[in-house]
């Protein structure tokens, strides 16, 4: 499908909490903290999710003429129930009369809106979609889950996307995703819907709070990530090398590790910003995308994989001809 | 877009709540419920929303080969925070390694959906889609706002939609969406979400429960959804006659009543359930399709259009060629 990404912004609260001062929170050693999840910081935002989804909209709207025709959310978590917060992002742009609603997948909403995007663009549905990214995990950290509270970091990061032109390289050359209902208890936010509902009788504390089995996701994940990676690969008829940058979701420091020492990419290809951002949940994959164009590890027509892991347990890749 | 809805099917919980009994829990006559919601009576469920998406989307899957190739949340309000809603619909269906996700644009959801699975199809992205839309509105029944308690229903709906075959006149003729977020606050669940989590000492009992400004909302809806009808049927060449059959959202009697009151439609082209279902947020669209296609309200070659409101204010339409 002959998209392009025209806009690229992100946004990075002020506020650093390093793993020294989250130790006291969560009562586990700085060196616990590091070596555990491979966070050494992560920024902690003041305003919620409509706003810096909003501050990185502006970003990726400044590199582009005129407004979107579609803002897709793209977050883990919404700012409320109802409406969507789609709506918040566009009144925080000060918008009206733009349709908005969200794609939704945990950690791989992005991917999975970007693909969304890409069928649209192609079918001229909307021809200028904007997609936002925006997660305050630190608002669900369970401190007496130390291993997932010392993982959480905030962000927000966004994308324009519009039809290629002729003379672009620029394509969406393939998206896979899978899901397998058996890992649907490895990640948990158990209240917050109908189920758990803040007012039942039954619904506690913990239940409000993000909780994981760290261990049983890597080894899942470990598995069908793999698995998915070399079926992409040998769908494409691609090898590793062909691969100029690897943008996987900031999972946890092993798992970002898990792509150079078990899948055969060169570490220095491996997009890895966990240490000093954490795991921005559905905002890991768009802000890791954003922090590597900053720093120009990419140009246009590199070929891009996004791949990760989503609570369901989902896995999702998409390649990109940037 | 050449598809075809293929499987349809809806779950109502056998659970009667009349307007006498619910009544005394907001304080208000039977007559007053009835005259100022049209809702005789609602159903209430025990089972929560994954389990009754499944049992609609079973019946859906009852009249089609195989299974999907992927399964879309297309509800108000999911089972619980994360992990997203689809994979507990796919888990409740019994399937393992099918992409789950959600669209979500609160009760504009299926026509969201439907929309993208028209594009996935068209694409060839994939091929067999199962849309749910499962809601649980009495949930979050604020019994200290008589109207909006005395609106919601519980109900879940599903449909399959594939790629029509050349024999096939069936067709996604249109779908327009639009969204007005200066109207964000006219319907709302304020809570549940990163801004006011059920453990920030800001948030309220009311904050967890729907809440709704309903004489805004018709005020603002009646002249965005009149403005959106004339639009669909200039742009397709069409007049109110040419409709066999509109399916609106059940957003109250009054609302419904509209179409043929203020709209132009003839009232036995309208499907109106309210009466015995109430507004079953996302579920309402495609199970008044559902009750209709039961009651033999239209057949494979008719016109259909979908056209409703949401929280945003959100307002979407469908032209679809059964």
């Amino acid at each position: 499908m002959d998209i392009k990404i025209t806009g690229i912004g992100y946004y990075l609260p002020d506020t650093i909490e390093t793993a020294k001062e989250l130790s006291t929170k969560i009562n586990k050693s700085e060196e616990w903290i590091i070596s555990r999840t491979g966070v050494e910081e992560r920024r902690v935002s003041s305003i919620d999710v409509d706003k810096m989804g909003a501050l990185a909209a502006k970003k990726a709207l400044s590199e582009i003429e005129g407004k979107p025709d579609l803002i897709l959310n793209a977050s883990g978590v919404g700012k409320q129930v109802i409406p969507d917060t789609s709506v918040f992002f566009q009144k925080e742009l000060g918008y009206e009369e733009i349709p908005s609603f969200t794609v939704h997948a945990t950690c791989l909403s992005f991917l999975v809106a970007l693909n969304v995007a890409a069928n649209f663009i192609e079918q001229d549905t909307y021809k200028k979609i904007l997609i936002i990214s925006s997660d305050r995990g630190t608002r669900g950290r369970n401190y007496n889950e130390a291993e997932s509270a010392a993982l959480l970091g905030d962000a927000a990061a966004a994308v324009v996307v519009e039809k290629a032109e002729d003379k672009d390289d620029s394509k969406l050359l393939d998206f896979s995703m899978n899901t397998w209902p058996s890992g649907s208890h490895l990640t948990e936010v158990r209240g917050g819907g109908t189920n758990l509902h803040p007012h039942d009788e039954r619904t506690t504390f913990d239940d409000n709070l993000f909780s994981m089995n760290g261990p049983m996701i890597y080894k899942m994940a470990r598995k069908t990530v793999y698995e998915q990676i070399q079926k992409d690969l040998k769908k494409n008829n691609l090898t590793t090398p062909d691969i100029d940058l690897l943008i996987p979701h900031q999972a946890s420091g092993l798992a970002v590790k898990a792509y150079s020492k078990f899948g055969g990419f060169d570490e220095s290809k491996v997009v890895n910003i966990i240490n000093t951002t954490g795991n921005c949940v559905a905002a890991s994959i768009p802000l890791a995308l954003a922090l590597a164009h900053k720093e120009k590890l990419f140009k246009r027509g590199d070929l891009l994989y996004f791949v990760g892991t989503g609570a369901g347990l989902s896995v999702a890749s998409t390649l990109l001809r940037y």
